[in-house]
């Protein structure tokens, strides 16, 4: 049985070896360009501090919700992971890992930690409980190093924009501090200011006195406007270019002032039935949409998920926790206001992520290939995986080309997993576009010219950068 | 770069060199088969006057909301080309075309317009901004040579049949003369009664008033249903085979004579309220379907599209204008009771056309594989499409075989399309099939006895031609 | 044209030589594994009383509604098949489905049967209207010897477990005489009490009150459980291991005691409106996981079929004729009130079988990767096929890898075509696996561990076996 870790240079790459040639080629011209980052989690405070991780748990087990979720499906608690605050040595929560890494095998997360601990980390054997301990030890020793600050990775993963997502009253004093320190990327905050938009968020009404008050306005909803206008505005003058909106469905409307008033009233009094609140947040969702055309941020929009589907975990481990599960979504209807309202205006761009597949080919590529503002998210999430990416091109090139793409959104808080991501997409989309020229629908020079195209003029066009 | 116009002839068909060859050859058989088109919209006075197309912007552009809504999803404005009554110089509007051809790569509009660049007009240099003026004048001279005018096309492609998209009240006078002029193909009218039938549509009060007295009956609801009935009797003895429903949902009622005597006048007096409104239209659909029982019409439903989303584009350039969405859609409750009344009538034929993908599996083959009235629609609009139709095969096939299949549409008003399209869909039947004999899963006899069947018996069969 | 059953013995092994070289070692580790069969419809009786088959067309064409349904779609009437209690010569039926053969070409059962008449029968001869009657003969001869009585093919097809499906009011005795006469394989009862549970279900008082009546209790809300716990506990001391739920929707409600009380009364005095018996039937669903927690049972639930959507044939040919189709389903918002409940207890097993193809990457993948009680139900019914087990795979596995599975079951009242069903699903999991290793996203060994697994310990362990 094979012990060395299993990378094949023409990972994610067809088997057919006429279409793997042409995709080789393709992958070649895009391997090693930098990576712009448009969309993610990572915290900018690991960055402006330019800190070194801990220990291998804490760098790819703790944090990363994709891993525990699974390991809790195959019987592991949560809690000896050292989620919701108890106490677990690190060293033991890394060898339950380790024991479970079989379990990875076929996920995307798998594909991505075996990239980073063979890629990044000089990990060449296969992890399992036999070397677990020995592991742990040469990635803890390495964590260690100043080539494995996240600053040092930073250039060595060639990263050319970073955007991490912020609160909005965040005072964005360390993006400030980076920007000013010569650091040699560009590291910029993205608006997202869901809990000050839903009525359902905990502490709504608290989180929306806190904004007014920190903006000096009433507590009105005109003040509440200027507010949030005040803290675009903040966030643009430290080079933001983006807000982005997770709801669970994309349901937008558009109310006038008179009724948006009261509803501000009503929602702020506690006396919103449901409905009213779903109009309050949807009716938000088209301010945010015209305040992008006045400001010019690209407004990002990842719908469908309903989050923490366990009440019991939720309460034990906080959010976060690996069951935000995708619901069914309608783009078509629920954007339909919005759209009717701004989705014409040349310089608006409104970017549609889904976790429901099946809006690919009915609502986001025929949208997309309509409105000058619309955008086709890329694979996120449980999407962002080989096949799935497969599945979203096909499903979307047909009807919309190439161009109304997002480009590709690593979406992560896992620093070290970017360079994966962002390489398995390249694999895919050259695997792709492969296809298309084996099967004499697109000539070669073409798919060169797109898959150039897709690493980076184009998130730098659909993302203002 | 290479400058020409890429056509491999094995375009489309599967990459594996086994399972290429065996597409290749089953793919040859049905290459020059006649076209047998049963459901399109190519206008009837086009081929019983002979017309020629006046230029490549006509022909290929202008009337195509396929083309338009992509150019404008990229930042053209609809109105510069030439859209909604606006004055635009031709050879601007190519120009502006040729500047965007890259963003056609990949999709089924750019992969026809290839074919009937190279294959129909002789075009050998890829389209772009250089050459855009030079190609403009190769076309146009060609256009207006006797070999390119629709009748000389008609031939050339070989067309055996092609059905036009009518309104009730047209005298289909045309379609007589054509018939007894001794062109050598059929050309049938198809009754499209959609704005008759739905009392959301413009104007439908008037629409249903001018019906029934053009056919000298009373504006009751008897006297509509027999003026339908008349009207279906003229399109028979023009030589129509099927009537054609196009429906945001496939939702049918039937309701009794004097429920529907009531809804009527409701309706008429524009008292009927939306969900009175729905039930008269699902109503009214079930009443074709009775019609079709007695006089023999095939009945086809275009289900699950939101027309004009964007109402500012419909107010400015009219309908048709490349912003119609598709939106999820339910056979399986909604034509309930349609089928429930007259689903098991053995000359009862219904075809369900979809563009929700997800319906293919779980609705549509499961109704066409136990109702003998139903037919699998073949993919439609967005779906007309390599990678979809090859969905489409895949998610049908293993529930219903291939018999239950309606055969290709080609559902266009791009008459210079027609070839392209049907060679397009019998590749890709080829490349299906192939891949079921590639993996043992049908013997070669059986797949080339499927595709020989899929191009001319199918059709005629289904369509009772 | 050929004349003899193509079976060719790389059959449903991807075309790609590289790949099918992977798959056909893969696929030879398990060809000849022992079947596991935890779930299906095989009467007991069959096994107890040692049956032989009468003729072909009892074997392969009456009982299986795959079969009839699709001749029904192309023009068979039901009753010449001798369904619905009508008179038919098996040997006419046979001529007539031999007439049809064709239209199986591409679809599972086609495929099923190939294999069963040339693995099982020994038929080297394609059916067709030629040779029906010399098949008919040649297959009624074997079906007349003892190595062709159902024990004697129970060994030959190596079945270890096969569960069937029984009412809870069975005495389930031919279970225990099976069991105790030294039969060597576990044949064992399954629960299924959809017609206990269902106030929608016919004769749903009287089955009720059979069944506190059996149980000696008296009809109230808990005299109703008490009975349901005493049933399942009865079929647990046959072997049971597993409940099995179909339903329409899979809407699971949890209402306290006294409103349970107050709804089963208002139920049984059949006062209770459509929504009160959803919720009633969705709380008994709660109500069948507190009892699994409490005894163990694996709980299976089959969602999102609409059953006799033909009221005319349901009403002539009575149920399972065909006409059961699938409907869209919400597992995420169904059944969180359950797992709300009893998803996070480690012993609980509940298995989502869907027939709504798009739930898969959306829903269970996400609830299997999260709930330790939550497994991915194996595509079932028309989705029980090579191509949509590929597309199960694709969407499954990139979120919860193969751990959550439940293994494959066959789901069959088809005894003969059992081990066709398990060889595809074997043939199937190698294909898929090899594309894995053929991509270098999985090691080979790693495969090899997977789909020795996936036969055995998988479903063993899932099915608590």
């Amino acid at each position: 049985m094979p012990s060395f870790l299993h990378r094949d240079p023409d990972r994610l790459l067809p088997a057919d070896p006429r279409t793997r040639d042409i995709a080789r080629d393709l992958y070649a011209r895009v391997a090693d360009r930098p990576i712009i980052s448009p969309h993610g989690h990572v915290p900018v405070q690991w960055i402006a501090e330019d800190i070194n991780f801990t220990d291998p748990t804490d760098l790819l087990v703790t944090h990363d919700h994709y891993v525990t979720r699974l390991l809790h499906a195959s019987g592991v608690e949560l809690s000896s992971l050292g989620l919701g605050g108890h106490e677990a040595d690190p060293r033991q929560v890394w060898r339950i890992f380790a024991q479970h890494w079989h379990l990875f095998a076929g996920t995307a997360s798998g594909y991505w930690i075996e990239d980073e601990l063979s890629q990044v980390l000089g990990i060449t054997a296969e992890l399992s409980s036999d070397n677990a301990d020995v592991i742990y030890d040469e990635i803890s020793e390495k964590l260690g190093r100043p080539e494995y600050s996240v600053g040092a990775l930073f250039q060595r993963f060639g990263i050319e924009v970073l955007a991490t997502t912020d609160d909005p009253l965040d005072s964005l004093a360390e993006h400030a501090a980076l920007a000013q320190s010569g650091f040699p990327a560009r590291v910029l905050p993205t608006f997202r200011p869901d809990r000050y938009l839903d009525p359902d968020a905990p502490d709504f009404v608290k989180n929306l006195e806190e904004l007014v008050s920190a903006c000096g306005q009433a507590t009105t909803y005109h003040g509440y406007l200027r507010s949030l206008e005040a803290r675009r505005e903040h966030f643009r003058a430290h080079g933001a270019v983006s807000t982005d909106h997770g709801v669970e469905e994309p349901a937008t409307f558009d109310v006038d002032d008179a009724a948006a008033e009261q509803l501000f009233t009503r929602v702020l009094a506690g006396e919103a039935d449901s409905q009213e609140r779903r109009v309050f947040r949807g009716h938000m969702l088209t301010q945010m949409a015209r305040m992008s055309v006045e400001d010019g941020m690209v407004m990002t929009v990842h719908a469908g998920v309903l989050r923490n589907h366990s009440t019991e975990t939720f309460q034990q481990f906080g959010p976060d926790t690996g069951h935000d599960i995708p619901v069914r979504t309608d783009f078509v209807t629920g954007m339909r206001p919005l759209l009717q309202k701004y989705g014409l205006h040349r310089d608006f761009h409104c970017v549609l992520f889904a976790v429901d597949e099946t809006v690919y080919s009915r609502e986001i590529a025929p949208l997309g290939g309509f409105y000058p503002s619309v955008y086709i998210g890329a694979p996120w999430w449980f999407l962002d995986a080989p096949d799935a990416i497969a599945r979203f091109r096909s499903a979307t090139t047909e009807t919309a080309g190439f161009s109304r793409g997002s480009g590709f959104i690593d979406d992560t808080r896992a620093f070290m997993s970017i360079p994966a991501r962002h390489d398995a997409a390249r694999r895919c989309d050259a695997a792709f576009l492969a296809r298309l020229v084996a099967e004499g629908r697109i000539p070669q020079h073409r798919a060169e010219a797109i898959i150039d195209d897709s690493v980076e003029a184009q998130p730098k066009r659909v993302f203002k950068l």
